[in-house]
């Protein structure tokens, strides 16, 4: 269907303008024309754009979509005691269907708050392909992997045969990437044995690295170095990286990410929450370092909600450096664009509103009252905006939301069915 | 009018239950019964609390609604700049009229966002009486006070117009208090005659202290000592105190605070913004200090919602002190609630929903998909309650907002006003 969104105020995040204003945009899958009115392409549907700012759909790069299912379960614990008193031994109860539904409803809530695509780890993942092909949206997927004797070679198939029944599939939006799940849970055989899956796939890698200060003193005891020059030394970087979290990171690992162009992801809700630090975000951005952002699992956040992961990467940073210009507004929201698009290895195709690129992208209702006076549409993006005000979300040039309502799910029946697997889950 | 609110989940932040599945509450201006259904009472309104939590309405305890006209107006600036080369001078063209539609419009978001009574401190303070009396909401006024040679004597009497004029006006919903700004735009003498006039009029002090660094390195280079030591010498704190911010303070400071029942107010977002710093908030409530929560003016904020500062001062504490118990969500909501409403000199009548207090309470609507699955109330109000699922604001007995539509005022008008002003006092 070819739409055409008219009259609207376009954020592009084309690297060249900030904002245009009152421009008309044409699409099918694809970004046709942005500009003035074309009497030569053929319209199916008009959307009308005032009071309305277009920009590229936010893009979530480091979850576990699965784990809604344990939102506000278990909050204000040491992490220790979170995760094996409470989180661990939970998802060792776990069931495919469980994931599935718990994975519609992060859909849901991902799409009603302008996320259109993600990157997940977890497990039952195709389970999790199954509701994100049906969702329209888009995203990568990728089982996390955990070393355990005797079962390693079992997981590595998993990953394979993941790849060869999702990889490219929904019209290309689905991928698939290889996750050993961190270097403190993967021996470094093990994690080479990922990275030749890796290679053979010829795909990316998704890992968790550096996210709390025990982690970097333990491989500092157990390597005699840091997990990102540990794995760098495997080769690691040699692929493609998605790197969650790098919270306690040096000047030597930064220059490291640098060189062998790491994506490191910030998910600063989920790090404040678990009490694991301040991510250096403003020292990676400065040294060119590609920094996308994700919210991580919501039962350590406790939502999905990308627009207050980018006020939080604008302020917290500001008062962590005591500079009030440290990542400003437009940096935060190259954060969640265009950064976690080339995180996704996907930037040739999504990440701004361009001609050519995908069309996957929404619009905010400008018409609420904390979105008066409109002074400067970056800064309200960034630090006044709510989930809430996201009108319309197109993915692939196919609108999967619209005034709020969602097309291709049915909202109800997710409610329910996960509030319902949700206390199976518990009571198993 | 006699209501009935029907089914309802409460969370009354009484101090005794934290949780109160599927009661009935019962009001006209104050709660009359919270509990069983009651034959004996006539009701003239029910509302079905089905899938609804009730809490206590938010308390703003430090803002500056008039400055929403300057909304996303100067952001990513240095402290110094974004002062005295944006806010200041467009301040100093601001008209009544500016004020009274710029407070408005603040009113409107803060209603929106279920926030039921707040502290303001800006000048033009008969037109925000003027918007605070409209609105059916509840409000302490604050005229902030700069000392200027000649004109103190005309600014003291200003405070006193202001409570001889608002003060227990709208069924009491008003109140009034002394602001002179701050230590370091108040010389020691005007202060003491700010603390005289409070005496005078038997009535609190609301201040701005020890935001900056930079502020109490100035306070030990002028006075030998900090702000709080500062202004506590003076005799400040043998009246009640607001004291907002509070950011750089040493243990010395918390004594004394602790000592006089100072009530600082946390204002995490603006903190952030502006790059001030943390405020050691987990040191003042362990050390039994009412610490209350506020907005700051949506220009360093930017904008007046109180979800976002309870997920706030719920998150970053945690980073900040490494510790994932730090500030629980419980506490975040009475810092909001409660504390709110003893640093506003209000406790007697609101922040808690009790029989006997004030009826001024909200309904959020549980029936959003990221509020489901539901394992724990408090943890959902605190760390995944957005301000756009409040659905019912009540203050004084009187339906403010229903289904998230104001009864007392016109929004559209007010967006309109409010952008209009706003143009013209850039331009003027």
């Amino acid at each position: 269907m070819t739409i055409l969104i008219k009259d609207i105020t376009l954020v592009p995040m084309d690297g060249k303008n900030e904002v245009i204003e009152k421009t008309n945009i044409y699409m099918d899958d694809k970004i046709i024309h942005i500009g003035e009115l074309r009497d030569d392409i053929e319209v199916e549907r008009v959307i009308d754009g005032k009071n309305k700012v277009a920009m590229p759909g936010l893009i979530n790069a480091h979850t576990h979509i699965g784990m809604s299912l344990l939102r506000n379960f278990a909050d204000d614990l040491p992490l220790h005691d979170w995760l094996t008193k409470k989180i661990w031994p939970t998802e060792a109860k776990l069931i495919g269907e469980d994931v599935y539904w718990g994975s519609l409803l992060s859909i849901v809530e991902m799409i009603q708050s302008g996320t259109t695509a993600f990157c997940d780890m977890y497990f039952f993942m195709d389970q999790v392909g199954k509701a994100l092909e049906e969702s329209g949206i888009r995203g990568v997927l990728t089982r996390g992997l955990i070393e355990e004797q005797g079962k390693n070679e079992e997981k590595l198939d998993e990953t394979k045969d993941l790849y060869n029944n999702w990889h490219g599939k929904g019209n290309g939006r689905i991928k698939v990437m290889v996750a050993p799940h961190a270097p403190y849970t993967c021996s470094p055989d093990f994690l080479k044995e990922t990275i030749k899956l890796a290679n053979e796939l010829n795909t990316g890698i998704h890992i968790h690295l550096s996210e709390t200060k025990k982690e970097v003193e333990d491989s500092y005891k157990n390597f005699g170095k840091s997990p990102i020059k540990h794995v760098y030394d495997l080769g690691l970087f040699d692929v493609h990286t998605i790197a969650a979290h790098c919270v306690h990171v040096d000047d030597e690992d930064i220059e490291i990410m640098k060189e062998k162009n790491v994506y490191p992801v910030n998910n600063p809700g989920s790090n404040l929450k678990l009490a694991s630090g301040f991510a250096p975000v403003d020292k990676m951005l400065k040294k060119g370092i590609s920094v996308a952002l994700g919210t991580d699992g919501s039962s350590s956040n406790n939502n999905l909600n990308m627009f207050e992961e980018i006020n939080l990467a604008a302020i917290v940073n500001k008062a962590v450096n005591l500079d009030a210009v440290s990542v400003p507004a437009l940096d935060a929201l190259k954060m969640s664009t265009v950064n976690g698009a080339k995180a996704l290895a996907w930037f040739d195709e999504i990440g701004s509103v361009e001609a050519g690129k995908k069309a996957d992208l929404i619009l905010i209702d400008m018409d609420k009252p904390h979105l008066y006076p409109r002074h400067n549409i970056i800064s309200a993006l960034a630090y006044t905006v709510q989930a809430s005000d996201v009108d319309t979300v197109i993915v692939d040039g196919r609108i999967i939301m619209e005034k709020r309502e969602i097309k291709t799910l049915d909202v109800e029946k997710i409610k329910y069915m996960a509030e319902k697997h949700a206390k199976d889950l518990i009571n198993r």
